[in-house]
């Protein structure tokens, strides 16, 4: 089959990606359209598309396309350009390595928390030798917003470490040994129940600016949030209020409402927020490269590929 | 029985732990030596001593004990008390919750090494957005040593996690899914394979200044060393060394040769090493209450208490 490969990665990267997809599907007929262009008659007849983040536009000259796979799981800038075929299927990236790693650094993110590391940089800063009092886990009240794949082995890895986990998700999502939580009308109490929420929402029309003076306004106080799915879910400012108030003690972030992190932004020097740079999980080259291929698979044997994007929903 | 408390703790802690143990023996007649003196014929007469690092010289008096209690797991500094009565058995706090406690922290040190959270807080403090290459756990080589109550909880936490764990003992010792390696000759090469080197082991006349020079060239280049035992283990100049050759990547420490930290010592100002205030699993005082309790009432029926140390190992 003809595979279309538009990823908006540069040098290493994109060349490390290039040979992973190539090597796990070496008999299909790659096209790159750095080397051949879009205009060329090869690529309007790609039968599949494997893309990150295509510039908008692109794809609308292919209109032989079976499925649109995406290389990252988050797929809401894929879906706002609105010259995407409409027909066409789309199936997010779902990759068993990229999932762990998010738990790993939800993980990091709520031993951090609980057992007071960040405090204790702080002192080290200060020279200052003082043990903290130490509660247990399961004294700590862990809410993972989101119950998607991601989600859901995260929910699971911290019940394991013996916190006291809670799920919310839009719609009802049962996840084994953990009490979840279903709708909007159900979130005020959940966030006000919680020490740590962990935000792995889809961003959707729905979950845009979930995290605003409102909702924060909700969470207990001296509770802590980590964000680990989209910038624009948190209203910066108002996040920035919570903390300067001392509503909330301590934001955990991995994603912002603009990457790079300006160089300006208060966040970089807040002694209560930690910075990551869009790292908390990042795709594994060759576990997502056998996801990719056995989607193309499924395509041709006939079958329907596996993580299909819901347009209505977003994700 | 008469029940001797022997502390060497200050105000409020002291006074949480006199609650807890009295509540948690509460028919039994304590001795409070900060109250009656070590001199009176009650503290001569006392059956149990129950003891956190008492002044040496002190349980010489105590004529009639059938069990000094430690309330911590570390019994070096007890032991070194010459006068200790040599016919009392000895018991060391084991207590479950500090266990979970102690893997805590080491699953916080292995996972912020692993996951680069102390490259990106150093990358924040410079406001420098990029994301730094992504390791899967089992790609993450991490060997415990010392395979007590702590060690074994801990080894078996991080292979729950999905790290390459091994153990290390000086004795043979099994811990179900994860490889161990027994004897000082094995210890070069145990240490050289592993990127993590997490310490929990006690501290004896055989693991005194472990950490020297030539240890600290056994390990590989670009390992971190995790140290949350005792400051003892470590020769600290040793490691400076280790650190300044950019041999070692980084250093978690918990404990110290000398404790409090000297506000002077350069460790507190190294880029790449982490201090916390030997808080790494502080004994819960409910636990811990109610395992001392379980060990006196063990002496009360006439059998052997729990967790005894064998002086000759000095553990």
């Amino acid at each position: 089959m003809k595979i279309a490969f538009d990823a908006r990665l540069e040098g290493a990267e994109r060349a490390d990606w290039w040979r992973a997809l190539t090597d796990a599907l070496p008999d299909d007929d790659w096209i790159d359209p750095a080397a051949e262009g879009t205009q060329s008659a090869r690529w309007r007849e790609a039968d599949i598309a494997v893309v990150a983040n295509p510039l908008p536009g692109r794809l609308a000259h292919c209109t032989r396309l079976k499925l649109i796979q995406s290389l990252w799981a988050g797929v809401d800038r894929l879906l706002a350009d609105a010259t995407l075929p409409a027909r066409v299927p789309i199936a997010r990236m779902v990759d068993p390595m990229m999932n762990r790693a998010m738990a790993e650094t939800a993980m990091w993110a709520v031993l951090s928390l609980h057992r007071r590391a960040f405090d204790y940089a702080a002192q080290q800063r200060q020279t200052r030798w003082r043990a903290l009092p130490q509660r247990r886990a399961d004294e700590v009240a862990v809410l993972v917003l989101g119950l998607g794949q991601m989600g859901r082995t995260t929910a699971l890895q911290l019940a394991a470490l013996g916190y006291r986990v809670s799920g919310w998700s839009a719609r009802a999502q049962a996840v084994d040994g953990v009490e979840t939580h279903a709708g909007w009308a159900s979130l005020p109490a959940v966030l006000g129940a919680a020490d740590i929420v962990v935000n792995l929402l889809p961003l959707t029309d729905d979950t845009r600016g979930l995290f605003d003076r409102t909702r924060l306004a909700q969470m207990r106080a001296g509770a802590s949030l980590v964000n680990l799915a989209r910038g624009a879910h948190v209203v910066e400012k108002d996040l920035l209020v919570a903390l300067n108030t001392n509503h909330l003690a301590h934001a955990v972030l991995d994603v912002f409402d603009s990457e790079p992190l300006p160089a300006t932004h208060v966040f970089w020097f807040h002694p209560h927020v930690t910075v990551w740079p869009h790292a908390a999980a990042q795709t594994d080259l060759r576990s997502a490269a056998a996801v990719v291929a056995a989607n193309v698979e499924a395509v041709r044997r006939g079958e329907p590929p596996s993580h299909l994007v819901d347009r209505s929903r977003g994700y």
